[in-house]
């Protein structure tokens, strides 16, 4: 089964992947690995802003999370990477933050979650969740990531 | 000499590996590279917390990214890789701090000092040492790893 | 031509390369892989401090992030490795950050700017900008990297 089938079974439509706002590329691919870069959160075309513990509750920053999610595999897809998926590596999840809020995990996990639903054994990965004053346009999280490809 | 052998020398006991809180893995090995998952500071099995520049002094701070070194230690030998380890590549140490605590640095340490201390000048690592305004359980130092492992 | 051929056309000089003020390597290589520690912005020899939204311009951020840029490269010089650069894989950006700031890619388009300018193509990497309360020494920005290399 290809991803994008794997996702329409799941329900899952992809965002329009972003483009970059500036002078760097969403995905770089070198010896079988894929870098994305930190990718922000949108639903249904917003971006999803502010701050946890603060104005957004841990069910929507969890949310945020998993939308970063769905934007990293837009990227992928975009770059024609998605059914060559070998294994999710790492994931490095960035919450904005109050100095209060201490449940990075359970956010991070909203991404965390998704890519085991996509890709099973193979989305199970490597994280780091940090929590962080300010994110790029007020985003309440960015996710980036390392996946390991399968030859072409 | 083994490393546990060696661990034993310099008179080191590891933490039991702690288990991630969530839907990720303590490491993801990929292409002779293990990534191992952010670390919190676990001492006599008590999380260290607080904050650099508030309640955590720079000694205090030091101990606790040392304590991250060991969980990543712990971590690996968990994983039945901690006598494959061909060179530690890179740590990022994420630090709890006020905005007025600029000595990530000096915390850092803590965890790299150990590094070479067990592995000599296969220790000797890449790093990248920020603030950053709150961690998961209110951890006072996180800690991840991206290690090269020799072929088992 | 080589980098440094190209550095003198784009009237570029680099950075004396900084010392790491603790116990790691400014370039960790591996399996053709350079992990560069995250690099502090110096210029005229004198680091730049501050925090951006408080006593930064936008401006002097982004001038600040090539400044890591162009340490990253000093780095890879003084290591041998400007010349066998195949690739800029990944920048990872920490902009000193008031909780209101949100142009974090603006200011780290300093050094993403830089790559392009200098490689090419080639410079064009995967990247992860993200807001922190404190950087080592004041600093205002720091900027750590991935690097492809060419075979010796």
């Amino acid at each position: 089964m290809t991803i994008n089938a794997r996702l329409e079974e799941l329900g899952i439509t992809l965002p329009k992947a972003a483009a970059p706002v500036a002078s760097y590329v969403p995905v770089a691919v070198h010896g079988g690995i894929a870098h994305v870069s930190g990718q922000l959160p949108f639903v249904d075309g917003q971006l999803v802003k502010g701050r946890l513990g603060e104005d957004v509750t841990l069910e929507a920053g969890a949310d945020a999370a998993r939308a970063c999610g769905l934007m990293i595999l837009a990227q992928l897809d975009a770059a024609g990477l998605l059914d060559r998926v070998e294994r999710v590596i790492k994931l490095g999840a960035f919450i904005n933050s109050t100095p209060d809020f201490t449940d990075q995990p359970k956010v991070a996990n909203g991404a965390s979650d998704l890519m085991e639903q996509v890709f099973g054994e193979a989305g199970k990965h490597a994280r780091a969740a940090v929590g962080v004053p300010a994110l790029p346009l007020r985003a309440a999280v960015e996710v980036d990531a390392v996946i390991a490809l399968k030859d072409a």
